[in-house]
């Protein structure tokens, strides 16, 4: 098996919402859109980001778990600098991310904070000055 | 905010069952591991899989949801035909995924199957023949 990822799908609870979120929000442009099924955005050379409707996931997936709490996962979204950090979450804010926390230094000598998409996903936007830290920047 | 995504980060209850299934049992090799907190992987150009133990997680990111069922996302590795599916789900079957659903045609033209890793994330292994699983693969 190759190391590569193609797709992430996340399920969400109201798909338009989801698209104003990362289309009219965020400014990213759809690649596919089947519409009341899901949306696909390119999120790296061979990477998709689909967001795919709830009940049309469980019925190939099967019955989400339920819970209070934050989701197991989180995606990065790597910049260059902390202003561009500080940037991007308030690009989300305008967007209406809720919650967003501000970034703050990692012990591990990156910048980062997190906002939450319309599901409440969490997007961690982030510095990071390690060698692996350069390899996430195009 | 740049259309494209830098980490996936998944959290893994147990780091050394997961360090086994992806790199011993995939094969895969990581590039970067902070012993029982972090395995890093390159999973595209610029895309890291990063497992992450759970209580570093949560001490970052917030108390995961518990339920029963499956969690709200799914990673996609997408091959060229048909057999190479069969192959990979085979793979993984052998290093221990459970459950393995067999591959089936789906009525968008793939062909498609699943597995869960150890903590129950769901990788689809598929063919996609239109233009954006074309996209996807390098």
């Amino acid at each position: 098996m190759d190391q590569r990822i193609s797709f992430l799908s996340l399920a969400v609870r109201d798909l338009e919402a989801s698209r104003r979120f990362y289309v009219e929000g965020l400014g990213w442009t759809p690649d596919l859109e089947v519409e009341g099924d899901v949306v696909m955005i390119m999120v790296g050379e061979h990477v998709v980001l689909s967001l795919w409707d709830r009940e049309h996931f469980q019925a190939e997936v099967g019955t989400i778990a339920e819970g209070d709490g934050v989701p197991p996962f989180t995606i990065s979204h790597n910049v260059a600098t902390e202003a561009e950090v500080d940037e991007v979450l308030a690009t989300a804010r305008a967007a209406g991310a809720e919650p967003v926390h501000e970034a703050q230094p990692r012990e591990w000598g990156g910048y980062t904070g997190y906002f939450a998409d319309p599901d409440g996903y969490r997007w961690e936007i982030a510095t990071n000055p390690g060698p692996i830290g350069h390899k996430v920047l195009p």
